[in-house]
């Protein structure tokens, strides 16, 4: 299994990318990595750990597009960027199984959709994190940005597309799936949700179990949530903001708690770390691009090199057990 | 001032209702409440506690409109229901300045759309919360919840509302107004916002600053927080459901975490608590729906007395200040 990585994508790059990719080849002896950014940059960044050289090869592409930059612009013209030639490898190199990234999302998603090939029958690919529940699983939130406007069949096919993964992935038999509304009732929602609704109760092909509310997203009654990429990046990221929120409020009323507070934060640490672990979602990899022949998985802007090595994992996981023919599979069945 | 007060809604009602109202009474000596609701039920409440009978009156209505009750149906039929007979009072009485409920949140919507006339020139009355920011400040989201499909007009007239009460009731002079989006990129959006977006910034009247993603909602840099109903349901409830999911999370860490982790949390629990008490925002009050004429203020169903005494007060806030003039004139500024 051999998987590009953008080297120079991301805060935190090129030196966590290429450190997460070392402990990458450590922990799967079978995988192969193929680093896309600028060579020079790569090889003295490399030349810190000690890894098999058989196992990496360098894709001198030393451009850079920026989070500021206009994606559709950016990726036409910079076609020596680590994220454009990274997706031109992955179509052009047979035992390429994925390709993964912390740069700039709207350009990843443009080079993916752009230069990838889409699953025959996909009408819109779709970003889909996994989310940490509370009861210790996962939930998959399809779509999170790729598709601000929608239509109804948009979102069947994402139900479809996240069961898929589910069942694939998770090894979840039959995956839950709910509509993110804002309200639980069968004809609470937006027009496009009243829309949906209907079209996901009568397809026999998943478990439709009901419109939801974003504040129980979290609570594990759910596999797959679907929802445009709008609504979808917004409960996302209000999510993240209240998390990060509460965590500096937390540090702020320590900080003015005095010693008594300091001393109670000293011992309680242990059980805030492990707060801080379960709900964070870079933890478990990044979110996938579904719907294209060859899996691509976003990381977080800010990842260090234990998420992007767990993106990496992730993303070689997803290849070998054939995601995609499976996606593929299931909406053709559906037709 | 007279408030009208909802005595038969919400998951605590008739006690802890019945009790806000007490308190709020005590709190503010030139208020009067009207308690609408079943007479027997709330004269047994009031006995106990000690209040200035001549500040009280009961509108006997005794029928409840429950959550899951379809509420335009149930507004129709249920004229004798707190909700129905409480707005209807608000209408009818020239002294009642406002209408508090924690009762269904579609049924106060329906019956305040239905019953109560709209400020000239408003299309659509919006629900409003204020949050509380990490310094300490608050942010309106409008909408959200009223109005699941918005028009970029809806949009404008949120922002000019908004405005004019962070103004009226914050005492804000020029409130910082931004759009909730996908990103902070001028284009960013789904097609509502990306129309919304020129008339926003073209507006004089606001002081628009621009996209803002959920994640930023809670940082203080907004005064105001413009989004259609559906979005701005799921971003409230987003970080309602995070927020819970780590309280729940930390509850139980400290309960694995031995002699420790609860020794740790008996010394940091008045850091915590004050974490909770910042996030809580049934502790500012309710949501108002801005847009008519007289002030509607809902609470959490889940409010408990100090939460309705809040709401109260801040509906009579609200009243005394004038809010719906300073709405209609910022309004027909606008034409």
């Amino acid at each position: 299994m051999k998987i590009i990585v953008d080297a120079f994508g991301g805060d935190n790059s090129p030196r966590e990318v290429i450190k997460g990719a070392a402990l990458a080849l450590e922990a799967k002896p079978d995988l192969k990595i193929i680093l896309s950014g600028g060579e020079a940059a790569i090889k003295e960044e490399l030349s810190l750990y000690s890894y098999d050289a058989a196992r990496i090869e360098i894709l001198d592409a030393p451009e850079i597009i920026g989070n500021d930059e206009a994606p559709v612009d950016a990726v036409r013209k910079k076609k020596n960027s680590s994220i454009v030639a990274g997706v031109g490898a992955l179509n052009s190199d047979p035992e390429a199984g994925a390709f993964v990234s912390a740069g700039s999302t709207g350009a990843v998603l443009t080079a993916a959709v752009l230069l990838t090939k889409r699953i025959g029958g996909v009408i819109r690919p779709a970003l889909a994190p996994e989310l940490p529940t509370v009861n210790g699983g996962s939930v998959l939130l399809i779509d999170c940005g790729a598709n601000a406007d929608c239509k109804a069949a948009n979102l069947v096919q994402f139900a479809i597309m996240g069961s898929a993964y589910k069942k694939v992935v998770s090894g979840i038999q039959n995956p839950r799936v709910g509509l993110l509304s804002n309200g639980t009732e069968d004809k609470k929602g937006n027009e496009l949700n009243r829309e949906a609704f209907p079209l996901l109760k009568e397809n026999s092909k998943i478990n439709f179990i009901g419109n939801l509310e974003a504040r129980d997203i979290l609570t594990g009654e759910y596999d797959v949530v679907v929802s445009d990429g709008f609504s979808g990046n917004i409960a996302l990221k209000a999510s993240e903001g209240t998390a990060g929120a509460m965590f500096g409020l937390i540090k702020e009323n320590i900080e003015k708690g005095g010693l008594r507070a300091k001393l109670g934060y000293l011992l309680l640490k242990p059980a805030l770390k492990n707060v801080k672990r379960v709900l964070d979602y870079n933890e478990k990899g990044g979110a996938m691009l579904l719907g294209l022949t060859k899996a691509v998985v976003k990381c977080h802007g800010n990842s260090k090199a234990n998420a992007v090595k767990a993106a990496i994992l992730q993303a070689a996981g997803i290849a070998e057990r054939g995601l995609t023919a499976s996606i593929e599979k299931a909406l053709s069945d559906n037709d």
